[in-house]
């Protein structure tokens, strides 16, 4: 195997648990296809291979006690044995195909890839208490990419881009994004983006979910942290509060971003915004992920053109300019994060 | 060349008789494109690429002494040689296509590619009288698979499947298959499997042709012949004769399956099913194609998601269990024959 | 880099004029993502692709100074050279792109792309005055071949695949192209071909666009100049004149084919035909851009076809015969002129 060019020792959101109710998901991440299904009351990730003749298990049929391949009937337990051959007593112990730890938190189901079969998680997958909370709503989706995840990061963390990109959205005037006050904090394992943008005109998608009169002072909030993100963004009366307090009023809206590997060149992107409610806005849920969902449409566009440039020219060298900064201090961790994984 | 991976010097199916009318079809057998056309009473078949440019010929239009190119019109006669180049008073000997030999046996078109091209029959194709007998009728058509051939020869040598594959329509109960009497006969060049299920429930297809009352006994003599595989299934009345005896009564169907590989991953399969007439059931010939179409559709899907896995897993190896050991006859006498295709 | 495989140091077609409006184009030449847009009075081609992140430029949006990127607002001119980054005051001198050599001369876009970045033209593009005769009118349209552009080249250059392709339209009776009086001439960067056909029935396309009552004299002048044709085909009634007159009366219709490769396997086809007016005969614009269109799509099936069969065999051997003469001239040619593109 040549090197990874993952992170392989991560949590990495693997669907949303509403996704996975009475039949099989098949989904590929970091190369690896995996069958995702319900068993009882946990979320069951197995290579998607039947280990007899290689049908993705994902073509076969859910059972109390596991799912059974659709060729020849071969029944998998929740921990990856064939637990039945039919026709045949014995059943030999290489009958097994790869399980992988699954764990559902807040609606979001993550998964352990690992470096090795032996590798397990040392600690919880994070916590999104947003999706649990009674002041918010929220709804999400799951999109693909034709392109590799670090360009969605490098997207993610330079929000400058919303003024051209995203104009008709979430952006307004390009020139308010790109004189906001910045300041940008690095961890071991993460990336904080915090950007202030006071007293301009709320965007559109503000407008339609929540009450503005006049201008706002605005905020995003961006968190890297390897394989997700959360990003609070959102804006209140100019002057209503500090844009430093964590219990300033107006609107928000809580992102979350998970974004997976599928292959080297396709990602999958599992999204979800969570708003506060705010009563002269009774459906404003439906507007928000309407509009978000444009608005990622507009990113996907723009990114997968951008990977087929790259695609065509892959030595051509990039300029580097301001707007690289953040996304420049990802990309070092994700090398860190790989080169352990090779090295493990 | 590198080595081939079909045995080479067969007859395989290259079509039914009734498909080569008074246009020219082009196929493509072992890598090799084809055209097929009628010439006279003859089928002729010739590569498929005209020697002056290489347009397919069967972009041309046929008249009473061959093809013509579509392009600046060679005429090409049935044995390759070109007949005229409009134009030009002396036609150069290199001017011809390759021609392969052809012949028609109960309206299967038989094709020799061989291994060189002086490689010739040394018998006639096999008969299938089935489709010449009056007791009989019998409907066929042409599948294309994305997939290698040896999966089909897998699929069709290995009937457990039938449960798993084909509940709605040839199958029933899956233990009923299971627990076949099962007997396993090889030749130098032949795999016979040999199943008996004594006393069980008619499945659909069989309770749609023919008018059984109540259990019955089944067998099913599936017989691999290289290129093509003779498969006879079909069920009595329980005790109404010997599962052994050549002449017992009851419901016959006689499956022709022609299995030409069109390259390394992908096949033809040309399939017919005879079935002996009831006068209890006229119309049963459709009924017995669409459930034979569906059927082959349903294994076709598992083919190919098969297929799909493989390739991304070339080298991952698989678990041998008890339904294999008929495919695994038969991948054997491939193995022999390419290897003497590749010394010859 | 590979060797090149197209000349270089050519104008090339790169459009129509009618076709740069106010959105810019992406096309792709001779293996180079080219953006062309209108900037003032001129037609501007630059490199398609951001200097910053490889954005196609032409996702952007066009401002009277320059095209601006539709990621993070960079700002380009028709240099090349970037004029502006938003947020940031100091602009990289290697923040720029590639800027092509873009001439419009009646109302064909020419393209200098060049062996190098210095490479420049030392004369004008070619005149193609009938765009701008008052005595003529004319339409075009651009096509796309998945097809080497050399096929191209030899399809026009022999124009006995008339009676076996264009049979509909243009084409008429096969014998009478096989048995036309032919010359060949060759200059050192072009190859003349005149076709002389006496006294022959008018083929469809020319009964519709002009007033025949009886048999004509049809002529054919293929002129090959490396990047494109002049084409100019007609008939008048027989004997009202010399086919070697200049000033001869009769049906006009001068063909411009402008061929400019794509990619290696790729090409773009600008072609248009200008024929002289005849009052009896007032819409017959339209009706020999039809024709045309309609015999020009029966070229690209014709070789796209062929282009299939020599990408399955490419080292296949082709037979000569003799309408390859002056196709064959014109392959030397460019061999001559690729080399020397090669060596500078």
């Amino acid at each position: 195997m040549s090197a990874p060019i993952f992170p392989l020792d991560q949590w990495y959101v693997a669907g949303f648990a509403w996704e996975v109710q009475d039949k099989p998901i098949a989904r590929t991440f970091l190369n690896q296809p995996v069958v995702l299904f319900r068993s009882g009351d946990s979320v069951v990730a197995l290579e998607d291979k039947c280990a007899h003749r290689h049908l993705p298990l994902s073509c076969g049929t859910l059972e109390p006690t596991g799912i059974r391949c659709g060729y020849h009937g071969l029944l998998f337990g929740g921990t990856g044995q064939c637990l039945e051959i039919p026709g045949q007593a014995n059943i030999p112990k290489n009958a097994c195909v790869r399980a992988y730890t699954v764990e559902v938190v807040n609606q979001i189901v993550w998964i352990w890839m690992g470096s090795t079969p032996e590798s397990k998680p040392t600690q919880p997958p994070p916590a999104h208490p947003w999706h649990d909370d009674p002041a918010y709503e929220f709804k999400g989706d799951v999109f693909h990419y034709k392109a590799p995840y670090q360009l969605i990061h490098d997207n993610l963390l330079d929000l400058s881009h919303l003024g051209y990109v995203h104009m008709r959205t979430i952006g307004g005037n390009a020139q308010i994004h790109m004189n906001a006050e910045m300041t940008v904090e690095t961890g071991p394992d993460s990336v904080r983006v915090v950007r202030h943008m006071k007293d301009c005109a709320p965007p559109p998608t503000y407008l339609e979910a929540w009450p503005f009169t006049g201008n706002i002072d605005r905020w995003q909030e961006i968190e890297f942290r390897v394989t997700y993100f959360e990003i609070w963004t959102g804006g209140m009366d100019v002057g209503s509060g500090a844009l430093t307090d964590p219990e300033r009023p107006g609107f928000h809206m809580r992102g979350f971003h998970g974004i997976t590997p599928e292959t080297e060149t396709s990602s999958f992107y599992f999204w979800s915004v969570s708003s506060n409610k705010n009563a002269e806005r009774p459906n404003n849920r439906e507007a928000i992920y309407k509009a978000t969902a444009f608005t990622f449409d507009e990113d996907r566009a723009v990114i997968e053109a951008q990977h087929g440039n790259m695609l065509r020219f892959p030595d051509a060298p990039m300029v580097g300019i301001h707007v690289d900064a953040a996304p420049n201090r990802a990309r070092r961790i994700i090398a860190k994060l790989t080169s352990a994984s090779a090295g493990a």
